[in-house]
C-alpha cells in the first residue's frame, strides 16, 4: 500500500517525469539518474551499518547531495537532522548531542565548523566535489561519492518497511533564550503539513501561486523544515528544482536566469539583498519568517516581483498564507497591502488569539492575543523536554508564543514573537508593527523597538533607529502622531525613547539582533 | 488532534468562512447556519438510538439535506450508505441489505422507490418541506425537520471520539455483470483522496483549474463517491456551494446564471443535454465517466466551456486527471485535444498497463494493457467479497478491469472497461475509442461496439449504428480505413459488420446500455 513516506514521493514522477531537471552547484542531472544516486546510497549506507531508528545529522547548504540525503536516508527509515549551521557552534553541538546523532554528513563548505568537534562524533563522511580533499585527521571520514559507489542500483528492502507513522525527521528551534529544543516529524504530519502549503498557495489567487510549469529554487535553507517542504514539493509535482547552494545575491540572480527560475522562497532579507543586485524581478516568491516591510514590498512589485506572506515555524509547520480579501480587487495598490499583512489559516487550521487568561480576544483589528493553532501536522512536542512541551501545549492547541491580531475582515496578522513585543499596561505592543510603521519613514533606514523596563507600565518601548539623512525625535514623534489619527497605530504605542545609532546589529541570519539591543539599552 | 475527520474539515471555514453561501433546492444559507442545523441533526439522532458503527443509508438527489448528512453522521461515528439511487429496484435493495442499513433517510423524491420496501427496514425518516407529508403506512418514519427540532446546537461528544481510521462511508459499484459490490471508505482515505483530486487540478493549468474564487455546482449525485468529491471540497475551501437537486438542464441552466456558477462536474451526456439547452456556456467542467466524444468537446469550446477529463471510480476514488503536455502551446486545438484524452497519475498514484500475463505494456502510444493503480487511498477492497477482493488485488496493485494505452509522452488514455472491450486474437480492441471515432463521421449519430463471438479470433467488433442522413457499411468501412492510415486506429479494430438502428437503448446514467445490445445482438 502506497502512503505519505518521504520516499514514496518519487514512486509517480519517476514514471511520468523521468527526465525532468535537477540542477544544483556543479551539478545537472535528470530525476532519474537523482534516483540511481539515490539507490546507491541508500545501499552503501546500508554497509556502513545505518539502521532504522538511527540518527544521522547533515552540515549543508542547499545542495544535490543533501536532496539525495532526505530521500536514501528515508528509505533505510534512519531520521535525517537537518542541523541548523546558523547556531552558535555551542548550541549546534548540543543540538548533535542531544538528537543522538550516530553520522554525520558535512559538506567542505562546512569543514571548519566540523573539525573542532569531529572527536566528538563518531562517523563521519565528507561531501565534496574535490576528489582529494583531506579531511580533519580526527574525523577519519568517509567519502560521500566512494560510498554511492560501493552501492548497487536496487532498492534496500528495508525501503517497504517504512512506515507514515515512522520519524523522518529532526530539526531544532532557533530560540533566543535557552537551549534549542528539537521536533521530530513523523513522515506523515512532515509531507501532509508541507505539501497542504503549497495545495493552498495553488488554489488561492495570491502572489505565490504555483503550478506544475513553475521553476522552483528555494533560498530558505533545507535546515528550516527542509526549505519549508521544497525538498518535497517539487520532486512530488514533477517540476524544475534549482538548488543554490552557497550562492551569494549575485550569483543567485545569475541561477536564475539562466535557469528560467521563476518561484523562489525567502526571508525579507535576501528580498532585500537580491533586490541590491538591480538584476531581480518577475518571479513569484513566498516570504516570511521577519517583518515584510511596506517598503520592501513596494521595491519588489516595482521590480515585478509578486509575493506572498507565510505564518508558520519549526514546531508547527506552515499555518497560514496571505490573501486578498473576497471583496478587494485583486489589481488594485490595496490587494498587494493585504498580501503582505493579512493571512489566512490553511485547510483543516485552525487559528485563536488568546489573551493572558486563555479567553479568546475580539476580532476588532485591534486586539492583540498569542496565537494558538490546532492543525493535523502538529508534532507530538519538544524532544525530550516534556516540561517545556507541557508548556507549550493546552487543550489540543499550540500555543506558538506570537502575538497576532485579526482584521475586522477575519484575516489574521502575526506581529511579533511573544519575548520581542512590549508588555505596557498589560496591553501588547507589537514591535513588528512599529517598526514597519516607522520604516515608512523615508528619513528612517532601520529601526528596532526593543522593550524597557518601566515602574509604572511594567514595560515601555524604546526605538533604536538608524537614520537616513537629518532627523529628530520630535519628527518621528510626530510622525507617529500622524499614523495614530490615520488609525494605524495606537497612542500608548509610541516609544517613551528615541535612540540614533550608525549601525544596528543583525544576526546571522539577516534579522535584527533584539537580544543584544536589550542586554545594551535595558541595563 | 485535529485529524482528517469529515466533520473536522469544517473547523476552519467555519472561522474564516461562516456567512460563506450554501444555496440547494428551497434553501439559502450560511456555513454557519448549516452547521446549526448539522449540530441539532446529529443530537436528535443521537436521542433516537444512532451509534457509532451502525450504518445509514440515504436515498436521495443532492439536496442541503443530504449534505447535513454527511456531516452529523460523521459525528456520530455512523457510516453513510450513499444509495445508488439509479440500481435495478432488487439491487437497491441487495445493497442496502448487505449493507446493514440500520436507519434509512429518503426524500419525497424517492418516495415511490421506497414504498415497495418500506417493511424491509425498520427506521425510516423521510426528508421533505412539505410539512403534512403523508409517508406510507409501512414505513412508520420519523421527520427529518422534526428530528432537528428535537436537538440541542451542541456538538455531542461523539464528535471527538471519531478517528481518522474509522470507517465513514460505504457506496456500490454500479457493475454490469452481478451483484453490485460494496467499498467502505475510512474517513483519512475518503477526505485525502477525494480532496487530492482538487489540490491537483489547481496545481495544472487545465481546463477546469480550481480556485477558492469559484463557485461549484456538482452535477454528479452524492452517491458517486460523494459528488467526486464535493459534498467536502467547497466546504473545506470556503467556496460558495450550490446543489441542484433534481433540477431539469433548463433548471440548472439557470442556477448558474442566477448564483454565478463557475464550476461544475458532470458526465459527457449531461453535458450534452445542457449543450442542447442552447444556454450553457462560458464555465468550467470537470467530466469522465464515459468515453467524451470530440464533437461534444468541440461543441463545448465553442461555447466557452473549458474542461478537464477525470479517470477514477467508486473502487479507486482519483486516479489521473487531464492535462497538456509541456511541449504543447497551451491554447492551441492540440491542447484542447489532450485535455480531452490525455491523463497525468494525480501526485502519489502509480498508474501500470498489463497484459494477460500480467507484464507492463510499451508506451508506445499503441500497446493496449489493463489499467492497475496503486495510490494511498485505496480501500481495503470489496465489503464481505473476500474472493472479489483477492481477483482485484495484486501485489498492491488494485487491477481496475479498465484498458488504456500510454502515449509516448507518458499521457494515459482510458479506453473501455475490460467487460466492453473487444478480444480479437489475444489483442484488445478498444470500443471506446472505436466508438469515438466513429463518431466524427457526420453521417453517425450515435454509434455502439460490441463483442461478438467468432470462432478464428475469440472474438470481433460489431457496430450498432444510428445513422443521421444515408450512410451505408461501404462508407463507414471506408472511413474507417482512412483513419488506419492516418495512424488513428489498427486495422484490425474494424468492425466485421455494421448494423443500422433507429434507437440506440440508453442506460438511466445517459450511457449506451451495451448490456442490452450485446444480449440483442450475440444470440
Amino acid at each position: 500500500m502506497k502512503s505519505y513516506v518521504v520516499h514514496q514521493l518519487l514512486d509517480r514522477t519517476l514514471v511520468t517525469h523521468p527526465g525532468q531537471e535537477i540542477v544544483a552547484p556543479a551539478k545537472r542531472y535528470t530525476l532519474e539518474a537523482f534516483y540511481g544516486r539515490v539507490l546507491r546510497l541508500a545501499q552503501g549506507l546500508k554497509k556502513l551499518g545505518l539502521r532504522k531508528g538511527m540518527v544521522a545529522g547533515v552540515l549543508d547548504v542547499n545542495t544535490h547531495r543533501f536532496l539525495e540525503l532526505h530521500y536514501a536516508l528515508s528509505m533505510l527509515g534512519v531520521v535525517i537532522h537537518t542541523i541548523n549551521f546558523r547556531l552558535a557552534p555551542e548550541q549546534l553541538v548540543y543540538s548533535m548531542v542531544d538528537a543522538e546523532d550516530a553520522w554525520v554528513f558535512v559538506s567542505d563548505t562546512f569543514l571548519k565548523v566540523a573539525e573542532p568537534i569531529a572527536g566528538k562524533f563518531e562517523n563521519w563522511v565528507v561531501m565534496s566535489d574535490i576528489e582529494d580533499l583531506s579531511s580533519p585527521e580526527a574525523m577519519n571520514a568517509y567519502n560521500y561519492e566512494a560510498i554511492i559507489e560501493t552501492g548497487r542500483e536496487d532498492v534496500p528492502p528495508e525501503a517497504g518497511n517504512v512506515r507514515e507513522a515512522d520519524v523522518f525527521s529532526i530539526f531544532y528551534t532557533t530560540g533566543t533564550t535557552g537551549k534549542p529544543k528539537g521536533i521530530r516529524y513523523r513522515h506523515k504530519e512532515i509531507t501532509i503539513g508541507t505539501l497542504q502549503l503549497f495545495h493552498h498557495l495553488a488554489l488561492h489567487e495570491g502572489g505565490a501561486r504555483v503550478s506544475s510549469s513553475d521553476v522552483y529554487m528555494p533560498l530558505i535553507p533545507f535546515f528550516h523544515i527542509h526549505a519549508w517542504g521544497m525538498a518535497f514539493f517539487p520532486l512530488y509535482l514533477g517540476a524544475k528544482l534549482v538548488l543554490a547552494g552557497a550562492a551569494t545575491p549575485e550569483r543567485q540572480v545569475q541561477l536564475i536566469e539562466r535557469e528560467g527560475v521563476t518561484w523562489l522562497n525567502m526571508v525579507p532579507t535576501q528580498l532585500h539583498m537580491l533586490l541590491e543586485t538591480g538584476k531581480f524581478g518577475n518571479v513569484k516568491i513566498l516570504t516570511g519568517g521577519s517583518p515584510f516591510l511596506s517598503g520592501l514590498a513596494k521595491r519588489a512589485r516595482e521590480a515585478g516581483v509578486t509575493y506572498s506572506l507565510i505564518y508558520g515555524g519549526s514546531d508547527q509547520l506552515g499555518t497560514a498564507i496571505s490573501v486578498v480579501p473576497e471583496d478587494v480587487s485583486r489589481e488594485s495598490d490595496e490587494a498587494w497591502e493585504w498580501l503582505r499583512v493579512g493571512m489566512r489559516p490553511l485547510p483543516m487550521v485552525r487559528v485563536s488569539l488568546r489573551d493572558r487568561d486563555g479567553n479568546e480576544v475580539p476580532r476588532d483589528g485591534q486586539s492583540l492575543g498569542e496565537v494558538w493553532v490546532q492543525s493535523p501536522w502538529l508534532p507530538e512536542g519538544y524532544y525530550k523536554r516534556p516540561e517545556k512541551t507541557k508548556e507549550a501545549y493546552k487543550d489540543g492547541w499550540f500555543k506558538t508564543g506570537d502575538i497576532g491580531m485579526f482584521y475586522p475582515n477575519g484575516l489574521l496578522y502575526v506581529a511579533d514573537r511573544e519575548g520581542d513585543a512590549v508588555k505596557s499596561g498589560g496591553e501588547w505592543i507589537p514591535t513588528g508593527t512599529l517598526e514597519a510603521v516607522l520604516s515608512d519613514n523615508p528619513a528612517v533606514a532601520l529601526v528596532a523597538v526593543i522593550p524597557v523596563k518601566d515602574e509604572r507600565w511594567g514595560q515601555r518601548p524604546l526605538a533604536v533607529v538608524k537614520p537616513r539623512g537629518e532627523v529628530t525625535e520630535d519628527d518621528l514623534r510626530a510622525f507617529l502622531l500622524e499614523k495614530v489619527s490615520e488609525g494605524k497605530i495606537a497612542k500608548f504605542w509610541i516609544p517613551d525613547r528615541f535612540v540614533f545609532v550608525e549601525e544596528i546589529p543583525l544576526t546571522s541570519a539577516g534579522k535584527l539582533n533584539k537580544k543584544l539591543l536589550r542586554e545594551q539599552y535595558t541595563k
